[in-house]
């Protein structure tokens, strides 16, 4: 078995190249996909329906006709083999009860002078979840997309999957859809799809997020809806980086990395160990493996192209090749793994242990099989609940906290054209709040007696042209980036 | 005042054309950028120092040189104007004290059965926070990046920022730098900045992610490098909207719409109200404001092409135009702006009542100034701590647990090929998770004993072409997607 095999240590500046980000900029297909986006943005569902026919060979009179009824998605769950729906049932609510663990209810804090500080978290009102035809629709895909986005409180999901050329999509992916909480499915798919998502039809909905694997188009589509709609990360080729120590089954090793190596010939194998015994052993187990599994021919590609055996000084200098790596998934199959785990920094999903074999996490013990790819692990999160959630800051100041503060915010810092550069770009809003300060001095009634301020007073207090002033205890300054300084008369010492 | 004045109610679909995206898609500047991000990456430093000469205007021999040194940022910290030292250390606390609160732990949950699922909460290890040159570099927007990463526990905080034309950075610039914690300041700009924080060079160690405000090749550089590292979102003109009752000051509310107009003609400042009355006075209001801003020719303009003035049949109705206009900042000039609270799904920070002026909760409050825009308030949230965290999933499966997960995961669903269909994917990693489940239950010593399990049992265990096969409870079946099927002999029963 020709596996790649280096010796190599911090700060393995070797590894470098082996991490290359793939170049996906292809002119041609990102045109075709602004083409198919720009009319379906237009055009709406008569677009949608061109497309279908043309892509999916799916002739249809209306987009209605696409939809795929509630009560389909609940016979299909009903048809299910019971052995399979009790399993799907399990996964969906293992990974329910762990997204659980995720929720973030934000807060909102009143302070002792009235100030209210905070953060409200809600769920995005409307997600799209793009479930890929033919053999790449997973049931356990649409539970690990969906039900996150159910546990936020997202109102409405529909999934959209173009239609097989045998004509009805897999049973299993409609009775997870139903299981998840899907309202709605509409057999179409491709970047005509992803364009409906985005940008609503007359039929479809607009929605706030699309998530979900799919072709280059789609993911193409993705890229270029996104700032109009969120999207979840594209995902690349998926990963295992195996750390291992003189203790590991040079076979567990080996069926490991075939289990990732298998899935396409861009996936991506290493085995990281501190044992010459064991990174000697692999390679004869790869072969015997390779060759009793039926993919051989995907998974010896991907081996002897991406494949990789370091061996390295240490378990703590392995931890620092994982973290270099940023894997999809992490083993550790070494005897401590909780002892390692404080030296791993960047991994999608960390499997501990000899009994934790990467599809046992992936489908099943709950956590997200949604990974992030191509060393993204050093900065992106499997997805979430927090996927599915945004943010939104709360302030209110009360009269007496802003009284408080203004001379602070406005006064000090107003002083030179120095002192009032955090400020410079916002002069009228200064003046408002200045007024406002003002006025909560003055009086005790709302602020609509501002607007009995005589013009006049404004005039007056906006005067003045040095980029320096003298500060009265009864002046508020701001100033304008050209050092321009214009006094407001504060009324709220007169 | 000539500002677009429009009676509407729900569902708003004549706001839609109002809120088209922008289309920023150039392809000589996607090209331009493309080749100098292109070329940072190849040549490093040298071309760095190339790009600088160019268009900074600024030789240096290294980049070494164009270094702000530590002592420097502390020594401008020490010589500013104590009021605005004191000002900005205030601010940097506020905001420091908000954003604690945002700090999510993690979890990590021991089962009974000593299953080990959890979430670990990581900081991202370095981070570049760019600051453009000139007018627009802002100490608030310092602290406003620098602060939720420190919290957040980013042990690297790199900034980088052209350099001016006059050959020194503002001072209260580099003291809000060493305020917040920054330790690298290099003054350098452009798409090359972004490039050498992306690609790494000989002296600029590569980022995990780039966060900051920057002009036209900024932003198309971050889009581009994003993916290898992570950006925050590239924000478009600023927006404020303002819900305002017939008990709000007119003249307060035209203070506020002109304070987010005089930042820039694109900047965006509606009015939306249920007071036909106020909806008549703000325009005359809006002239007398107008007046007197130093900035009015660019206020104008904004207003008289991006202002609106709405008037709508209820505050309810009010509310769901803000939900469809999802604006950056969202004031509640209302008699109870807590009660309409509850019907605000979208804004980036909402300003409740009278004495909340936006320049308040921007500057001081704590809350961050990083806000969406365009619309993204639907799905995307404040700049926080949480944009300088990523999570990792921890999967450890005890042997027992996996013993007793293993038939329902692996035995139930691989009776069939439907029912495989959820693994199809994975044979040989399930093989590999069979082939533990026998081990674990065959023995009580830990997995290396699979390295004991002679080759051909796997070979006996491999066998079986049809696609359905009988299963017993000492049999683990996996189906590839050809509908082929294998049974794993399980050795736990034997």
């Amino acid at each position: 078995m020709n596996i790649r095999t280096l010796h190599a240590a911090p700060p393995f500046s070797e590894l470098r190249e082996l991490m290359h980000a793939s170049s996906t900029d292809d002119p041609e297909l990102r045109e075709t996909v602004a083409a198919i986006l720009r009319d379906v943005g237009t055009r709406g569902d008569a677009a949608v329906l061109e497309y279908t026919s043309r892509f999916d060979r799916l002739e249809a009179g209306s987009v209605a006709e696409l939809r795929v009824g509630g009560d389909q998605l609940a016979s299909a769950a009903a048809g299910l083999d019971a052995d399979l729906l009790r399993a799907l049932e399990r996964a969906a609510e293992n990974i329910r009860v762990f997204h659980e663990r995720q929720v973030d209810r934000g807060f909102i804090d009143v302070l002792p002078d009235g100030t209210i500080l905070g953060q409200r978290v809600l769920p995005l009102r409307r997600v799209g979840v793009y479930v890929p035809g033919g053999q790449a629709a997973y049931p356990s895909s649409v539970l690990m997309n969906v039900v996150p986005a159910k546990v936020a409180g997202v109102e409405q999901i529909v999934m959209t999957s173009p239609a097989p050329p045998e004509g009805r999509m897999d049973p299993a992916v409609l009775a997870a859809a139903h299981l998840a909480g899907v309202q709605e499915v509409i057999q179409i798919g491709g970047a005509q799809a992803v364009g409906a998502l985005a940008y609503g039809t007359e039929e479809i909905g607009r929605v706030d997020k699309i998530v979900g694997p799919g072709n280059r188009w789609v993911a193409e589509a993705k890229r270029q809806v996104f700032g109009w709609v969120d999207i979840d990360m594209v995902a690349g080729p998926s990963e295992i980086l195996v750390i291992a120590d003189d203790a590991a089954s040079p076979r567990q090793v080996a069926a490991d990395l075939i289990g990732q190596a298998e899935h396409d010939p861009d996936a991506i194998s290493w085995l990281v160990t501190d044992s010459a015994r064991l990174a000697a052993a692999v390679p004869a187990e790869l072969e015997i493996l390779l060759a009793l599994n039926p993919r051989r021919e995907i998974a010896l590609r991907s081996l002897t192209d991406n494949g990789l055996i370091l061996i390295v000084p240490s378990l703590e200098a392995a931890a620092e090749a994982a973290n270099h790596r940023a894997p999809e998934h992490l083993e550790l199959l070494v005897r401590e793994p909780l002892a390692l785990l404080g030296r791993i920094r960047n991994a999608g999903a960390i499997f501990l242990g000899s009994y934790s074999p990467e599809p046992v996490g992936d489908y099943f013990a709950g956590p997200n099989h949604v990974l992030p790819t191509g060393g993204t692990a050093r900065w992106a999160s499997p997805l979430g609940v927090y996927d599915f959630v945004k943010r939104t800051s709360l302030i209110g100041y009360s009269e007496a906290k802003l009284r408080a503060e203004a001379p602070e915010l406005l006064l000090r810092r107003g002083a030179t054209w120095t002192t009032a550069a955090p400020f410079r770009e916002t002069e009228a809003a200064i003046a408002a709040a200045a007024a406002r300060a003002a006025l909560a001095a003055g009086t005790t009634r709302s602020a609509a007696v501002a607007a009995e301020v005589p013009p006049a007073d404004w005039a007056r207090a906006l005067s003045g042209e040095s980029s320096t002033r003298t500060v009265g205890s009864n002046c508020l300054i701001s100033s304008d980036s050209k050092g321009r300084a214009q006094a407001l008369r504060s009324l709220w010492s007169t």
